[in-house]
């Protein structure tokens, strides 16, 4: 079953009550920007995947959680890609927020998207505000300071980075959140849900590693071999291509090993397997490694 | 009875949550660098006013109410301070957070600002998680698209400005939310209190018009005359200084007759008093108007 059709169907909803009245038109028209057409959604895939697998009793705080870590995850692209920090002119294939709106609207933008994931999740509050809360609190901790994705960024600030810190912030949190959420939206006890956000997470990175490597700007649609350029650790030039291949498939494991028991646990390592499929890099025939 | 105190507390508890564990050291510093030392704290101290005149029931919601507003406002004054919006290079007479940290930081720590404002209120939720959703959906509101402040900001990029919905979003939608947030968080109706907000939002930026026609960058504490250098509507030139001085006291009398009844009213009516005080500029001896 798809769940991509749920996922957009929430998301253009938040879109359009962040457009409404009196809005600002460009930036009403920046934030759909930002937002679509939008990657491969995994993160809210991931996040509706487990919320499934645990019964979705309340799919109205599922269908929030997903769209909450959508928004801020496409937030922090819009801010990352700007000059200040990657100085990107493309993603997904088109135009970055700041070359297609401006930097002024490419700012206001990813501050939008933050806040409005936030405001998702508390208009979908009504039934259970305590839960709603505690989705909140999580996504806060996945996202801002001491230890979320801004806390992640923030670290290549630093002249001496804690590496385990930085990808734990940088790539893992979202992940993390979108586990946990999943659960906590259907009203299970998040914690457990921990390791297996934390190891998709790892194999994203490794997979993202690979994928700087070997593809081009078109195949990426984005520029590429920035890690090499920009001289960053990478799973790459520690373990070779193979090797992180090798390592991303011992993650990937790892993730399904860690799944708690739950009606929908088969189907969920099914979700893993796609998303391992959809990660691995084909590479080039021409790729020597 | 200053609640000085009080405010300074708690917004220092939230900055600590902020920078605690394996933080990032430089973006831990610039939170505190950002909202320290504050200003004259006037959007927290007006949201603790209307608490206690409507007598401040749970005053950890109101507490976490304030800090939320101040760590949004400090954060809106990091982004607007960047190079793509104002450029300036001093903010309440020290270097801001783009010149002490690089712009970098500055974007992360406006980000990690907003997403603490809604840490904060979710944090203090624990009693009454239907109220602390009440004051996060307020601050969203006022916060991000269509009518918060970001709206506000993002009128500057469009060739036809709709002044009203400007101006509103821009300057008032705070002062709405900390009157509103601060009925809210002591467990009235909001919506009554919004009028008093939107007179306080439109006395600020008449008097803010004033300061930045009156006064030189030494006094102000930041970049002085902007309005007439970027040939921004003010009141200053509509009006010209003494008939501004007059629109700032009529509206200061709109807003303490607007104040709801409530058991702390004439305290709030003293609270209008001193702020209008504190907001209308002295006119230097030289000054011919």
């Amino acid at each position: 079953m798809s769940l991509k059709p749920r996922i957009e169907a929430a998301i253009a909803s938040a879109i359009r009550e962040g457009q409404a009245g009196a809005a600002p038109p460009k930036l009403a028209a920046a934030l759909d920007y930002a937002v679509n057409p939008g990657g491969a959604r995994i993160r809210p895939t991931i996040c509706l995947s487990v919320a499934l697998a645990c019964g979705d009793r309340t799919p109205a705080l599922a269908d929030a959680a997903a769209t909450a870590i959508e928004l801020i995850h496409c937030a922090s692209l819009v801010h990352d890609d700007m000059p200040c920090f990657d100085n990107a002119d493309t993603r997904r294939g088109k135009p970055t927020v700041h070359r297609a709106y401006g930097e002024p609207l490419a700012l206001l933008t990813g501050d939008s998207l933050i806040i409005m994931a936030f405001e998702v999740l508390a208009r979908a509050a009504a039934t259970d505000p305590a839960r709603a809360v505690h989705l909140i609190r999580l996504l806060g901790s996945s996202t801002g300071m001491p230890g979320g994705i801004c806390a992640g960024q923030g670290w290549e600030s630093e002249a001496q980075i804690d590496l385990s810190a930085y990808h734990r912030a940088k790539t893992g949190a979202l992940f993390v959140a979108a586990t946990r959420m999943g659960a906590a939206a259907a009203g299970q006890d998040s914690e457990p849900w921990t390791e297996l956000g934390a190891r998709i997470g790892e194999a994203f990175q490794v997979a993202d590693d690979l994928r700087d490597a070997l593809y081009d700007e078109q195949t990426l649609g984005k520029p590429a071999h920035q890690d090499e350029i920009n001289g960053r650790p990478n799973a790459v030039s520690q373990l070779g291509v193979r090797g992180a291949i090798r390592r991303l498939e011992d993650i990937l494991s790892g993730a399904i090993a860690s799944i708690p028991s739950c009606p929908g646990e088969a189907m969920l390592a099914e979700m893993v397997r796609k998303t391992a499929e959809r990660l691995t890099p084909v590479l080039p025939a021409h790729q020597t490694v």
